[in-house]
């Protein structure tokens, strides 16, 4: 028997909680490599006056927590050494010293963390109504991912029917929602992603009018003859050359939503491209990040809720089961091997 | 006496007008030169039914037309070989076969060219109130220069009351009426111009908060400390360096109007900076041609024209006699020598 779980068991004994956590070992330079985790093993701390303890089910997997284990600010704070990963989870509450959560309520937490366990204050904590959808779409679909896809879409990309709407990481947790927005909207919907597995996902399962594989020799090409009508909103999750092979097709009034820059994640950020063309094609490029549009979530729930109800919006989920495949999947992500939402089951 | 003045005069004997134009004799590399333009005579072309004879007495220079003398269609097609240069120009109807306009109507023409006579439809033609402000104004403040900075500033850049505006190209004829449309919605104001004259104009005509020197060697710290608390709105009538030096001093939320990049009209365009910025920092990056907006011209008439009476907008005019002398007053313009609007008396 290993000593880690030599002690786990000897704590566990005691009644004490073992809390298992995954956290940041080092910087990473470039794509992660499991180097930069480490699992360590803490007792579960004990909710205070208006706290919550809560059992972690699920961890939902983002390419933005990649950006947080660098050392540069962003929109979060980087994590510093030691810290747990940052990551939204499905849990139950264990114990509740907070009036407004029971024992046995399903919560999702904002920032639960690559851990078993959390605490919270109620503060970015959820109750989640399992009758409406199974639990792991409140990590997906009705979670960050679709919010993040509506409100992007519909507030910064304002498509109109008819118009042609060009995704990138078109099967990812957030592409595959707003291919699927933008064609409730009635927009032309072209998907861009990597690899013959994706081009059937965009295709079959999320209803892509076209799909294009960056990965072909001949993606420019292609993406020219799938966009014939120029391309009205570019829904951007990963910068770089994709954006640059979509840039010149950008109509008149086009706008970008810049939404992730996630194929420059791993690397210095390389340059844009030349400003001469918003100038004289009107185009509006617009960065934003979910966290300041809370105040859209009721009309997200309302309309996304009623979208899933009536079999509208597909759902892909990649669930493996295990703390341990949290690391090896969030690489897995970073390289683009995943489709749909990535989820760590515990 | 030379030919062309024998030939002129000899026309003029008969009673037929002659109307001296400068036309594109090629298309310049880089920086224009004078062989790029040619001047030459014709005869004054008679009104047909519904449009109108208008003779030239100022003409209005911009940077957009070295644009059009590329062979690279932008926002409005190239000008052909041999097409008259354009621009806009003030003048009096001459004869009128349109019953909207009379012989002596004094009138702005967006499409006048740099010629001494033009025939208009009565499109993109106004009419001109000269008890409201000097015939030259027009062409100005009150003119395309005065509501490509009320547009742009108020419905893309959004200023704030206390926010930070930094305007380049900022005692130009845009710059200039930015930044004092700027000042009277209450925002503090830094202005960007090359050379000591123009430190001047900024803060002592046109009440720049602070004015910076892009030619100093030291222009990116003395950006830097001038925007102490960041900037909110970037009008961006230059690109290139200047905007990739005001770029990283962007505030969250902040919005850049894309109104110029004249620093790149004479080379082949650069690139942008990179987009991380744009997600991490929530930014709006705007493209805007005035020609799209004309519905706020109302708004904009209203306003300017209160602001002007009430003495709130200064001016700065350099007017120049003869159209021999567009040619290098448009060279001179190009390379960021003028202060104010360029005009041309004829």
């Amino acid at each position: 028997m290993h000593h880690k779980q030599h002690v786990r068991v000897f704590l566990t004994k005691l009644g004490i909680l073992v809390n298992r956590q995954i956290i940041l070992a080092s910087r990473p330079t470039g794509l992660p490599c499991p180097e930069n985790f480490r699992m360590i093993e803490s007792s579960v701390p004990v909710p205070g006056e208006g706290e919550v303890l809560i059992r972690h089910t699920h961890l939902g997997l983002a390419p933005a927590a990649r950006l947080q284990m660098g050392e540069a600010a962003s929109y979060r704070a980087p994590m510093k050494i030691g810290d747990v990963i940052y990551g939204q989870a499905l849990g139950t509450v264990l114990k509740s010293r907070n009036p407004l959560y029971r024992e046995g309520d399903v919560v999702m937490i904002q920032d639960g963390g690559w851990q078993e366990y959390s605490i919270s204050d109620g503060h970015a904590v959820t109750k989640v109504e399992s009758d409406i959808a199974p639990l792991t779409v409140w990590l997906g679909a009705l979670g960050t991912s679709g919010m993040t896809a509506y409100v992007g879409l519909l507030d910064f990309g304002l498509p109109q029917m008819g118009e042609t709407v060009v995704v990138s990481a078109a099967s990812g947790a957030v592409g595959s929602m707003v291919g699927q927005i933008a064609r409730i909207k009635g927009c032309r919907v072209v998907g861009i992603a990597g690899g013959q597995e994706k081009m059937t996902h965009l295709r079959r399962d999320f209803g892509y009018d076209a799909a294009v594989d960056y990965k072909d020799a001949a993606f420019d090409e292609a993406l020219r003859e799938a966009c014939s009508a120029g391309i009205d909103v570019y829904f951007d999750n990963v910068g770089g050359h994709v954006r640059d092979v979509a840039w010149p097709l950008m109509n008149r009034n086009g706008r970008i939503v810049v939404c992730g820059q996630i194929s420059e994640y791993n690397d210095s950020p390389a340059s844009g491209p030349g400003w001469f063309d918003i100038l004289a094609r009107r185009l509006s490029v617009r960065g934003f990040i979910l966290s300041d549009h809370a105040n859209r979530r009721p009309d997200f729930l309302r309309d996304m809720g009623a979208w899933y109800r009536e079999g509208r919006i597909a759902i892909r989920e990649e669930v493996q089961e295990g703390l341990d495949l949290a690391v090896p999947a969030f690489i897995a992500m970073l390289q683009g091997k995943n489709s749909g939402k990535a989820i760590i089951k515990l």
